[in-house]
């Protein structure tokens, strides 16, 4: 049932070398560039890229993206949360709506969000949209017969930048949009209630958004990296095993100020040198921990005059892991040498909490035939934990998910120098392609 | 020629039991602190102590403090500087004028500056003039005969704050308010030179300012000590031996940035966590070396945001000493070890020196005589180095200058919350008084 292209899978072993694959990737991934730098013009800033939840900017962007999923033969549908919801429907398969039951399944979700950080990069998130389109446009092109549909799903939000709180499009899938987010206020005391109603859609039927249980086969996610690890490895796609659990907090140190020139060094109660002596030991501990990142981004330093003493330090501490176990360990072994040095210094130490949250794994499965399909295309298969957030991660718990990450040169992230490669876009096309037929196989076997 | 009060002297040999002591004192010190509250009144700003340099509050302050020295028996003048000098005659001793000639001796110098910081307390610099004043009260209720005039400076300027340049009074006594400094302009565009004709003042007279070589016999400043040692000592008064020299510079440390959760730490330039080792080092060196005083008083760190590896650290440094080799040594060897420490950790080291000026004795002889003033009266005569710069230090160089810092309790410095005890200013005027009566005895002695 499924046109398979393995003759073209097998053409290049080497990885980057686009020139020996199979051509007609690169006419697709020079089009999902274009679009990028198209949406990049939908801002709610002049000069700047920001484009966020139910905003001008976005009815901008669903125009455009809605205009080119219908030109890939998908009907399109904006569900109760904002999101877009394109349909490549199959002939002789029952065709599935945003809301479907498990009896019209909704087959395989592709996607990522259409939404951005203030003053972006133009491929975060949106990058996984305009792949989904391009996949199903390759799928169509090569005539290929599919078991399910094909979802390409624009999440309304992801980044958290209007409501200060991330994952709105996805959550509405997984059924967690719940009444005190629907209720939460932006800046200007707009409810997310009050934006989806002037964007469009129907609060009230946020219900319907929820995935039914067992009608997604997969949700395909493709992202940019937002790190180095690929660009330094000089390789041009990674799986992602899972996303890393994290938790923020804050450390401060109250000590005594006093003159810089006056009050002798066996008086003081200095905080600075005591957070100085802990920020390197989270560096050596993250170091010394297979997968830990460990960071302190963020000093404030009281008053923070040259010919002060440093009165209070706050340090913030941002940890993650794919181990919920070994990130815990190492908070509570940080806290442990943040406390001893108080002691040593005569400096009180008080920690806050701000932000916990589990390590979320992707599905083996679904993660190992996306590997097997870039062993299969001769490429690198590096797996990967994602250290940032994203709707795979809320979607995961729900159905089998995998993601793949595009290298991102120079590992630049949130940022206008945000960038891809046009041959790795290629490759993260000609991959999904490959490991849908490839599902589409095991499942008509299945079926079988 | 001197009505010499020893058994006044010898009364108390323990500090703090002032009542003990002569009783005339504390009515002496409790007309000075209530002159101090009186000056704290004088202000540019409403709610906070703030007096700049020939600003209108200034000119409030002056009133009073011509007043007060009038009250006292002294002919009052401003010189072109804006320095208010009451002079205390003598009789049958020629009478000073602020620009005396070796012929026309000064006598002895006592004062400070009345300009403060922003948000000040209410004795650093006040304190010194008000003491002059206190002390020619006290000589002149005793009928004490001396063998030259007193002179009482309230210095116009010694706190940097509006023409971020400090000592522009004590300058203008040594010969070097000159042209770059009279042209420097405050924030508003206003000159120095265009400060003093307003306040009232002829800087084409400057040069008349200048002390005439062998007209001052000596220069006693009284301040408070800004810094915790004498509190801590449980302790009143001490001898400044020497203002310490002093290095500001900073240091720059660039690396490169990223988002905290996606860059693996084997791949990360953080400049951060060596900067805190090396604010660790700067405490240690401090801790280690005698005397020595080293602070990191400002850390900028960029773009300082809990989920971003900072990319960017600049760390302030201030090191002071008395002995100029010792904090020469201690700058080279901090800058080797932020040199080495970039080096390992692949960041970018970058040193700019801001300010530097070399450490200034206090006069010997004279330093040595309140010491045994100090020893006469039963009161500790410890030694000590003062981190700030005053204007004895400028002095210094050009007369016999002794400096006596009096205990600040808690420390507390360039701070409304700067305190002085009524018992140590009690026993800061009797030092004085007995110093002077001291040095006028060995004139007379030296002169038959």
């Amino acid at each position: 049932m499924v046109n398979q292209s393995s003759d073209t899978s097998a053409a290049s072993s080497e990885p980057g070398e686009s020139a020996r694959r199979d051509p007609r990737w690169q006419p697709l991934a020079a089009t999902l560039l274009e679009r990028c730098d198209a949406l990049a013009r939908c801002t709610e800033e002049p000069g700047r890229i920001t484009r966020t939840f139910c905003s001008a900017a976005m009815q901008e962007a669903h125009a455009l993206v809605r205009g080119w999923m219908t030109d890939a033969g998908m009907s399109v549908q904006l569900d109760a949360a904002g999101n877009l919801i394109g349909t490549y429907a199959v002939p002789g398969v029952p065709t599935a709506t945003p809301a479907s039951t498990e009896k019209t399944p909704r087959g395989v979700l592709i996607g990522s969000h259409l939404d951005t950080v203030a003053d972006a990069g133009r491929y975060d998130g949106i990058l996984g949209v305009l792949m989904g389109i391009a996949v199903v446009d390759a799928l169509r092109g090569s005539q290929s017969t599919l078991p399910w549909p094909i979802q390409v799903v624009g999440f309304s939000e992801e980044e958290g930048v209007r409501f200060q709180a991330p994952f709105i499009g996805s959550r509405a899938l997984v059924g967690t949009l719940d009444e005190p987010l629907l209720s939460r206020r932006d800046a200007e005391g707009i409810s997310v209630r009050a934006a989806l109603t002037k964007f469009g859609c129907d609060p009230a039927a946020i219900d319907d958004c929820a995935i039914a249980p067992g009608s997604v086969v997969a949700f395909l996610e493709a992202h940019v990296e937002q790190g180095p690890l690929l660009d330094a490895h000089d390789e041009p796609l990674a799986i992602v095993s899972a996303i890393a659990g994290q938790t923020r907090l804050t450390v401060e140190w109250q000590g005594e100020g006093g003159h810089a020139g006056t009050a002798p060094m066996e008086l003081r109660n200095n905080p600075l040198p005591l957070a100085g002596r802990w920020i390197a030991a989270v560096e050596e501990l993250g170091r010394a921990t297979p997968g830990l990142v460990a960071t302190v981004g963020r000093l404030t330093v009281d008053p923070n005059v040259p010919n002060c003493i440093p009165r209070r330090v706050i340090a913030s501490l941002d940890v993650r892991h794919e181990n919920n176990a070994v990130r815990i360990d190492a908070i509570e072994k940080l806290l442990a040498i943040a406390e001893k040095l108080g002691r040593e210094g005569k400096v009180a130490v008080a920690t806050a909490r701000q932000h916990e949250h589990a390590a979320v794994s992707m599905d083996a499965t679904l993660t190992d035939r996306l590997a097997h399909t870039l062993e299969r295309l001769g490429l690198p298969s590096r797996t990967m934990v994602s250290g940032a957030g994203h709707d795979a991660g809320v979607l995961a718990p729900v159905v089998p998910t995998a993601m793949l990450f595009l290298r991102s040169p120079g590992g630049v992230s949130h940022h206008p120098a945000e960038a891809v490669l046009p041959v790795d876009v290629a490759l993260a096309i000609e991959t999904l392609v490959e490991l849908i037929q490839d599902l589409a196989i095991r499942d008509a076997t299945a079926v079988a």
